[in-house]
């Protein structure tokens, strides 16, 4: 994660072309259960919240009688991601530890289904995201439990839940050929790509992120038997960062070989950044997607064994930085800028032209905001080497432009391509934010 | 994990039998660089140790001018498990978040070649464990890293590495053949299994446990690196719990079937239970297992979709447990006595005979520390399934007479067989703790 990305709060998705407050929203979210679990004790009759969720919250009274206590509750507001907005969370939300990416195909033919699907999705949801439990973990003894309950006593842990379509919703199964944005495809093959079927695509996707994998595997887990029915789990990937260790500087976090990643990301707190990178503005497609975003994923198999007997300079030449501090090559800050023009006394070029970093930042004319994670699958039986990687994620509002436009570079003289292969790949179309009383989706299938 | 692992620290592992004291040991362990980071400032000359580990801590004292200081480190000591202890830790170590378990086979038929895996394999597990790279972010630029980097910033994260022989390495290639402990074979076929070869066996295993999966992965993929042309990976599985969001009564987590597991776990805080229940004494096998035990680790695999259409009732009925609460049925407290003998108005038992509760504790005079943990390991390719489940792992002394005894009674009764498949298996003899100067194993191979 960027230096900057640390002043990002939820302020950015929830401030502005909502006629809720954030204090009304997060009110009507939390249930009293939670705020009574969250305070740690029962009884408490106001909360203040903390100013990353901006304002103080009015919680509900508590039954019994009103104890005039006042309890701070910087550690609740911190750990919810408000699920409501103009745009989805888990998108320029500061990166959480964990993530749990699901793939899933539709079964049923019928539009109506899709949208009663996401209909029950955004309440669950909605619930998921607050930390609370569909339903309760005491429901009807002669019925399967409402939830599978092992989040129960869990707090939010900054769960965020995004949903995004495939280019396979709209082919001619539902009547959304029409609605389909024009350049929104499955991405071209990129020399080198060593794709397997069970890792890509799909009609629908949830990305849900938290703090606590285990709140992210209740999410998914969830959400997967809510669509029991109308689809099922294509593929799922689980992916993690450093979590409760962090060094106390909440420096940017390493990938699998040991090089930060995430420097060069844009600014998440600046809006007019994020609406020229990330966001899909009235005049750049379907209006259904005006605040939405589009996903790129790429699963990605480090050649671990192969990287590791590489020397330390090589790997330094591959990133085209210092492994240690994160800098350019020949500087010394971690966010300097990337002097591609500097050249050593016998006139090579101090950064190698095709290392990562120069080859992925190019002229710096086009970026995308980058969210990825580390995964570790175990073995992989064939080869006796450790199935470990990259989950690359990355938004950004025209996939051909931004995220193709910079792959296809890569993919053609990266110097890591020696070190990893792509063995997954999906888009989605992520809609814009929903709004209390909507659904996910709803400008698309309403 | 049991109520009454919170209150158990570290004084277990390394309070008696050792000649150096704690403050010693961690002075030791402690590099200044960990000193400066762990305090978050430079040029401190002196840190107080948390009583947790029991004394001062006098810090080497920082290059350049002395700074007359005094910092709490707390969570520093809070956040190290010291690795040399008459005991090996991440046995009756209350459980971290995060397991990596990683099982080797051996490539060499020289035991002078597993002494000094063995060897290398403690240096390396004592930087390790005290949160330190193997070697330095800057060595020789013109030779492989000595250390992966991945973990370069974040602090020990609890990290325990524990350590233990199969039974294969009893076989002839060794020598050994006359020092395996009598009852120490592979597990017998219990019924219902369905064991995958993949999942199975070993010559040597690691256990790595940390509050950061980064941090136990960056250990286990280290010491296979060092391990190199001695031994390799046969298989590895990664587990979890609830992590940084656990409840703030710190209660017992749930697995991914919704219950409470680890209710009934034997005292870790008591070293009479722990003699008689985990640690192999003078009398109870060759005097190279003095102080050591024995790991039985099972993975199994919930029938996640079947428990999920399952009632309530059922799922209570299953465990011989209410599900929020933990108590057995019939009862309040998750920590109430199980009364197997209750019987309704009707004369049935109000705990099912079958159940799994009333089954594994059967009349109650054999007991294990079980430290499981839950895996998620995607979906099942073959069913569409997630394959998620149990890294079961339970400590003791007679794997026989504890666990084989139990598991038998389980596995032909137990009413949880529907809902669950045990797919790996295997033991291990973890060697008795190490003392500085020595290595894990030396009372073996020395």
């Amino acid at each position: 994660m960027n230096k900057k990305d640390k002043k990002a709060g939820n302020d950015a998705e929830t401030g502005s072309g909502l006629p809720e407050t954030d204090a009304n929203l997060l009110d009507k979210k939390f249930s009293r259960r939670d705020m009574l679990r969250l305070t740690g004790a029962s009884g408490l009759g106001l909360l203040l919240g903390g100013s990353g969720v901006g304002g103080i919250l009015a919680a509900r009274q508590a039954s019994g009688p009103a104890v005039p206590a006042i309890a701070p509750v910087q550690a609740a507001a911190a750990d919810t991601i408000p699920f409501y907005g103009i745009h989805q969370a888990g998108i320029i939300t500061p990166a959480q530890n964990f993530l749990c990416f699901a793939s899933f195909d539709l079964t049923t033919t019928k539009i109506s289904d899709v949208r009663k699907l996401l209909e029950a999705w955004t309440t669950a949801a909605a619930a998921l995201t607050a930390g609370t439990l569909i339903g309760s973990m005491n429901d009807n003894p002669n019925l399967p439990p409402t939830d599978t309950g092992e989040a129960d006593g869990l707090t939010p842990s900054k769960c965020t839940l995004t949903f995004g379509a495939g280019p396979a919703l709209f082919d001619g199964r539902f009547g959304l050929a029409g609605k389909r944005p024009v350049s929104f495809t499955d991405l071209p093959a990129f020399t080198g790509d060593s794709l397997e079927p069970q890792w890509c695509g799909g009609d629908l996707c949830v990305q849900a992120c938290a703090d606590d994998l285990q709140v992210a595997f209740h999410a998914i887990r969830n959400l997967a038997r809510i669509a029991r029915g109308t689809a099922v789990l294509r593929w799922t990937q689980e992916g993690f960062q450093r979590s409760g260790s962090a060094d106390p500087s909440g420096g940017t976090p390493r990938n699998l070989l040991g090089f930060k990643d995430g420097t060069g990301n844009p600014d998440v707190t600046s809006d007019a950044e994020m609406r020229k990178i990330v966001w899909s503005g009235s005049t750049d497609g379907p209006a259904w997607m005006n605040g939405g975003t589009y996903l790129a994923l790429r699963r990605v198999r480090f050649r671990i064994e192969v990287w590791d007997r590489s020397s330390l300079s090589d790997q330094e030449a591959t990133f085209g930085r210092h492994r240690q501090s994160g800098a350019p090559i020949g500087a010394r800050d971690e966010f300097a800028k990337l002097n591609l023009e500097a050249a050593d006394a016998s006139g090579r070029p101090v950064i190698p032209p095709d290392s990562h970093s120069a080859l992925a930042h190019g002229d710096g004319s086009v970026q995308m905001l980058r969210r990825s994670y580390s995964y570790s699958s175990g073995m992989d039986l064939k080869t006796g080497q450790l199935d470990a990687g990259l989950v690359f994620i990355s938004f950004q509002k025209d996939l051909m432009k931004q995220f193709v436009s910079i792959q296809q570079r890569l993919s053609r003289n990266d110097r890591l391509n020696e070190y990893m292969v792509h063995t997954g790949s999906a888009v989605f179309a992520c809609f814009p934010g929903v709004r209390e009383g909507g659904y996910i989706g709803e400008m698309l299938l309403g």
